[in-house]
């Protein structure tokens, strides 16, 4: 089955949970405070930043009003976040992590970091994927690491080429490189990936894994958008692999999240979790990266992978169709727009280049179409090779935001 | 009026409010999944991190069930923070912040972390005043910045001696150090200081910050206890002096939080505020680094600040009365403890080492109490210069649970 198929099959929505993305309204959206709904003026349609027009699922709003009714807003200890996470891992995706070797973390980027300093030295390099969540650029370079492009395929999957490429240079050339010179590198991989919605298959995992065992590279994976797979396989779990349950993954590191699945961006955290010989690396985090977890976040969290599961499967039955209504609204209202087939997350990645007026160059579509349809959507520029003249819709929202969203598109590329 | 005599003046208690350390019980609090409550097995009554045994203050849980109410938890954005801490410092403490040059960041301890890296390069030297707050080592060794000691007078005061000895070491001695080196350093201040309580007064900073500025030396100032202070002026403001309102102070910088005083550790933000002479620098933390800020906290702490004067000063009223008890408590049943007289914070400083039994090093102090009598203090020694035979204890309980703390602490030392 290709991956457009794919894209067709919704998962099963169970009927006592609605599904989540109906009920806000704009005005109900507005009265936010956070990033998606202040960074603009009041007239623009925001559809860019990852966060959800959801209400609060109610077992998180309830696990937060328990947590407040005791008092229990003191410092965060132990494992309850990996304790919780492990059964949701088991159900959805057939892999038990290894809840003793896991490290709490205040959220997804700076777990990276902190794996990212065990991992490799300032000067060492850091491999990514673009086009790719441009934090990925960000955060290794405030560490002092060089980034190494190696560009997915022109299909959004990981390719073998540029990867060996990248690892030959990161491990080899460059100034203080070359055999013996005792550099390191990390490849980090974004699974599923954020923008355009591909899921890595097992072969194409194991592959990268080899690959970059050869070079000494290890293999550090963002797995936030993990729960957000479409795709089920017969037994009814989701197509995602693990990364720590593919073969030759012993030394890799993940790094979970509920924050992207249960929108709890504002109420963060992450953990991050080992293969058998990543486990001491785990340890060398130093004790002091946990100090900044917040604990009513692990206890939300914990509450999202233990209660959560109707409520996802609904939203991602209403992301399913919102996938489908934009691709048939966008062939309709801007026919030039290509869409990505994506096979997970909630974000749509549109190559725009064929779209544009004539002489407005490939880098300011994200400019046009906020100044001439107010409508902001994801600028592909930072997302480095392969993001410029593309635009990532967020697919989150209401049928009806998300419609007047691409008809305002539609009309900004027409006009 | 001396620092003892200043003590027993607790802050008017508004009728309408009750104190809020009064609330739960020991069955209650064992509820809580915190450090506090989960560090030690449950025979063991603690009194040692810095988490209060208050309920959620009620303003903080309503602005809690707002934001989720309305599904506000996503990604936060601009100077919320900044704008609900000006008008408290105001009202508290005569102090106006600028707001324009703030930056929110995820906790003090992160906040500090991040003005280092501004303020200094790897190699250069962070003076502390010891005995001080444990972190205070760690995170800026994490930083690979050297930290040098600049202890305390026995009084519990900053030292003009010690510091200006340090000085000379950070900024021309050392590795790679001397004039025209290019070293920077920081004098990283807790005001008011845990554990001593200690409230430095404006002759103090100011005379700090004259010393500092002759040896080019950044003054840094972690202000998380400010509103835990308790003497009041002829205007009804406390006597805490912030050290932006000194003179001198143009090239400071300061962290606040109000995370102490209404016990959000698990729910948790900071802002970074300084002099016109260091907005500059503040501009220069990298926008990533507030990524890992948390909504919902920031909402939180906001609700904190603009309707908890009340609960304050209750609890501020509570805490007072409890220092007196224990400091009665422990004369009566551990009359070798010195306790250092405090203008400030839920914490008091115990000088054991004349109480402790024959033969038991000042080292052992918290094993010795901890396995005698199942009372967890706070371990002076990772204190620093001057924590070695001191015990921290948290006063921010029930009377009756504190009381049971002091006459535990009391059996160990007996026998
Ligand atoms: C791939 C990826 N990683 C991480 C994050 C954010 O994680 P955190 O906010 O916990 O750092 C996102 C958010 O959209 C993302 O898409
Ligand atoms: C002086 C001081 N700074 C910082 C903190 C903790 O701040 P945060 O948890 O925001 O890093 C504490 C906690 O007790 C403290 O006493």
């Amino acid at each position: 089955m290709t991956a457009t198929e794919r894209d067709a099959v919704a998962p099963p929505v169970p009927a006592a949970v609605e599904c989540p993305l109906d009920e806000p309204t704009l005005d109900d959206l507005r009265r936010r405070t956070s990033v998606k709904w202040r960074a603009y003026p009041p007239d623009v349609l925001p559809l860019f930043v990852a966060e959800m027009d959801t209400p609060t699922a109610p077992f998180v709003a309830d696990a937060v009003a328990r947590a407040l009714a005791i008092g229990d807003t003191g410092y965060d200890l132990g494992t309850t976040y990996a304790e919780a996470l492990a059964p949701f891992a088991e159900r959805r995706w057939g892999w038990t992590p290894d809840v003793a070797s896991s490290r709490t973390l205040p959220d997804v980027m700076v777990a990276i970091s902190e794996v990212l300093r065990v991992l490799t030295a300032p000067g060492d390099a850091v491999v990514v994927t673009p086009p790719v969540y441009p934090p990925f650029f960000a955060f290794p370079r405030n560490e002092g690491r060089h980034v190494l492009e190696a560009p997915l395929t022109a299909d959004a999957r990981l390719d073998l080429v540029t990867l060996a490429d990248a690892f030959q240079r990161a491990t080899c050339g460059g100034p203080g490189g070359g055999p013996g010179s005792g550099r390191r590198a990390v490849l980090l991989l974004c699974n599923p990936h954020n923008p355009t919605g591909t899921v890595h298959t097992r072969a194409e995992l194991e592959a990268v894994l080899a690959l970059a065992d050869r070079y000494g590279v290890r293999v550090v994976a963002d797995e936030i958008h993990a729960p957000f797979t479409f795709e089920r396989v017969a037994d009814g779990s989701a197509a995602f692999v693990p990364l720590l349950s593919v073969a030759g993954s012993e030394r890799a590191v993940v790094v979970h999240s509920a924050s992207k699945a249960f929108n709890l961006a504002g109420l963060r955290a992450a953990v991050a979790l080992g293969g058998p010989g990543a486990a001491e690396d785990l340890r060398r985090i130093p004790e002091l990266a946990g100090h900044a977890v917040n604990h009513l976040a692990v206890l939300a969290h914990a509450a999202a992978y233990t209660e959560g599961d109707a409520w996802l499967d609904a939203l991602l039955g209403g992301v399913a169709r919102n996938r489908a209504l934009a691709t048939r609204l966008l062939a309709e209202h801007a026919p030039a727009v290509r869409v990505q087939a994506a096979e997970a997350t909630y974000l749509a990645w549109l190559d725009v280049r064929d779209a544009l007026p004539d002489g407005v160059a490939d880098a300011q579509a994200h400019g046009l179409v906020l100044e001439r349809a107010r409508v902001a959507l994801g600028d592909g520029v930072p997302f480095g090779s392969g993001g410029t003249g593309r635009l990532r819709l967020n697919l989150a929202t209401s049928p009806a935001i998300l419609a007047d969203g691409v008809r305002r598109l539609g009309a900004a590329l027409a006009g």
